[in-house]
């Protein structure tokens, strides 16, 4: 029985089959970067928690200026100097006005601030203002940035430097995150050998053990490798079981030979259902999910690229979800440099160059006859022609998700 | 003595002033993922390494197959068939064909695949071809991916899984990366406290310090914190031996009162040249760099989002010119939603909020009036407005530099 279905419909049937399943712990903020808040982080401090003036000027009553002008300033009374980093804790007279820095608190019953360039100092004690002030001209007032209560932060988020940085300003020093989940990985196929073997006739490397765990890795995801298990189901299963139990899912890379796949699906069927078998997706067809309880049993394809897409379209969100871990990939909008072909029924997965031609951004389609893993080196990222497409015409605009951050060239 | 200068003259500044400075180790490809080559990756074996079939069909020469049609089909005789995985160490002779699966081995003689679609076997040992192939249809030949000799990967590259997946395809299990950078950090100023401790009046908690170790922990460099230093310029230049005596640099970030500045340029200064003092750049101006032989002693700006946009901008290109990495900051273009003024002859640095609509996408500046750190938190990125620019109208077209890789909505 093959159960093919879209890539949509496997990436709905996430949610449907499996429940977040990551543990919690509470990590200081010099351990949390990258990690996904567990809980949603909440102010409990105004930020400014004084009101502050942006100017170098005179902190005053906006109505005690209305009405002045060049010819006829207004004469307000020196009351006092705030100095930076000291507080303001009187209350600003009727009449008066108080000498404060860029930054600097503003005392109360103030509700603006005359720059220095509208304001001249008498020397007796009185300050000359020639310009009024609109109330709140010149201020911040307190909780103008952050009030008590306010959601900084959801659960979810993985936190970046600028995060913590803020958490930092806010006083929190520890926050509750989501333990990695660690995933089981192993390879099946008489034909596999280790990436430092030279391969014999009929025998390849072993590249996805490698590429899955750094995808995985990339990701926040933890792995370990049970190793290159051959072409028998007995040995399969009892690896694929004790994986199961040491880890909180297992994901299977078959060799390429029609055998491999069999016994893949007869081994993941064996721990519980088989949720799908095929995905309609060029590559990554041979793609397999079954489930251990609330535990992902993944049965990757083994040609390298199928792998390698099947694990960022897929695997990963998946696996997002366990983890706690919102968000969506990064897209841009570029155009297709020539005509893309795809009229198999499948959605197909173009890897591409990405380049500038003045603001426009075009994006080259890789054809590799054989789609080897030696293109991805050289590409930017992918778009997809939809299943119900026939391809696309030159020119056309795609959606481009491009692999890491900095690379040169676009 | 203020030597201010552009972000365009500081960068151009870094490759002048310092060179090179990482160390290298070689590394299993199960621990490189994320470092920085230090070599360029050369292939030394043939990607695919025998010639092969891209369909299920039938090898053969294609004048066997010249002039042939559904009426008068080119008779061949079966000579034999390769299954997959098995060399194909025999010649084709003239007039015959080999059976071959999609992705077996093609014999010596054959210069392309029929189709099975396109013959038919008529069970006596020969096969009837329909339709006449041209050379090197339906084949892939060894080394049409990579040869022996061609760069596959540059100096410089930071290992990504893809790169990692065509390594262990080609048979490499051990590079040679850069040794990571490691930058000592200290905050100094009276009235830092420790994010985890309620400031008092005038005091103001640290945040550079988690703030700046993040950035660097995201680009790969390491850091050793070496505390809040009081107001004290013996204690300073104390510090600053110690953390330059034990790492590749030292990042000092700075308190905001004036007196911190000036003991944070003396202090530099003392170690060895000053190379600048000051940024024409808004947030970021109070920034100094000076050098000590070949290690960088940079003073950062004591306001967060300044110290966090001078560490994208300038310091991480630094360290990244330092410590062999290659790659530029991936930018996207879009056009902003408002006016965004700007007109004091400083570069000036726009947070920003990234939303598609349609095709389009725009960037809305997050302006808070105090520019506090929290603000970046909901920002996806930045763009900026020239220092000859006397602001932007609404609907201009900016290079948006993004935050992190996974963020929802855009």
């Amino acid at each position: 029985m093959l159960n093919v279905i879209t890539l949509e419909e496997a990436l709905s049937l996430i949610r449907r089959a499996f429940v977040p399943a990551a543990g919690k712990e509470r990590l200081p903020l010099s351990r949390a970067l990258g990690r996904v808040l567990a809980e949603d982080l909440t102010a409990s401090e105004y930020v400014p928690d004084f009101d502050r003036s942006t100017v170098d000027g005179y902190a005053l009553r906006a109505r005690d200026t209305f009405g002045c002008s060049d010819a006829i300033p207004a004469i307000l009374t020196r009351q006092a100097e705030v100095r930076m980093g000291e507080g303001a804790d009187f209350v600003l007279r009727e009449g008066c006005c108080v000498a404060v820095p860029t930054g600097g608190a503003v005392p109360q019953g103030a509700d603006s601030v005359c720059m220095l360039e509208y304001a001249e100092d008498y020397a007796d004690g009185t300050i000359g203002v020639a310009r009024p002030t609109a109330p709140g001209e010149n201020m911040i007032f307190r909780g103008d940035d952050v009030r008590p209560g306010k959601v900084l932060l959801y659960e979810g988020h993985t936190l970046r430097p600028q995060d913590l940085g803020a958490l930092a300003a806010l006083g929190v020093s520890e926050v509750s995150v989501y333990t990695p989940l660690c995933m089981g990985v192993l390879s099946t196929g008489d034909e596999l050998v280790p990436p430092e073997a030279a391969p014999g006739p009929g025998q390849i490397r072993d590249v996805n053990s490698v590429l899955v765990q750094s995808q995985l890795a990339s990701f926040g995801v933890e792995t370990v490798f049970y190793g290159i298990v051959p072409d028998d189901e007995g040995r399969l299963r009892e690896t694929v079981a004790r994986a199961l139990a040491e880890c909180d899912g297992v994901i299977l890379s078959g060799g390429s030979s029609v055998g491999v796949k069999d016994a893949s699906a007869r081994v993941i069927s064996s721990f519980g259902p088989l949720l799908f078998h095929g995905l309609a997706l060029k590559p990554g067809k041979p793609t397999l999910l079954g489930k251990c309880g609330n535990k992902p049993l993944i049965g990757l394809p083994g040609h390298p690229v199928a792998a390698f897409f099947v694990t960022e379209l897929f695997v990963l969100p998946l696996l997002g979800w366990l983890g706690g871990k919102g968000g969506t990939p990064r897209w841009l909008t570029a155009r297709v440099t020539e005509n893309v072909s795809a009229n198999h029924g499948r959605a197909q997965i173009c890897p591409c160059r990405l380049r500038r031609e003045g603001d426009e951004l075009w994006a080259e389609h890789i054809r590799t006859k054989s789609g080897l893993i030696t293109a991805l080196t050289g590409a930017d990222g992918y778009f997809c022609v939809e299943r119900d497409r026939e391809g696309l015409m030159q020119g056309a605009t795609v959606k481009v998700f491009c692999f890491g951050e900095e690379e040169d060239g676009i």
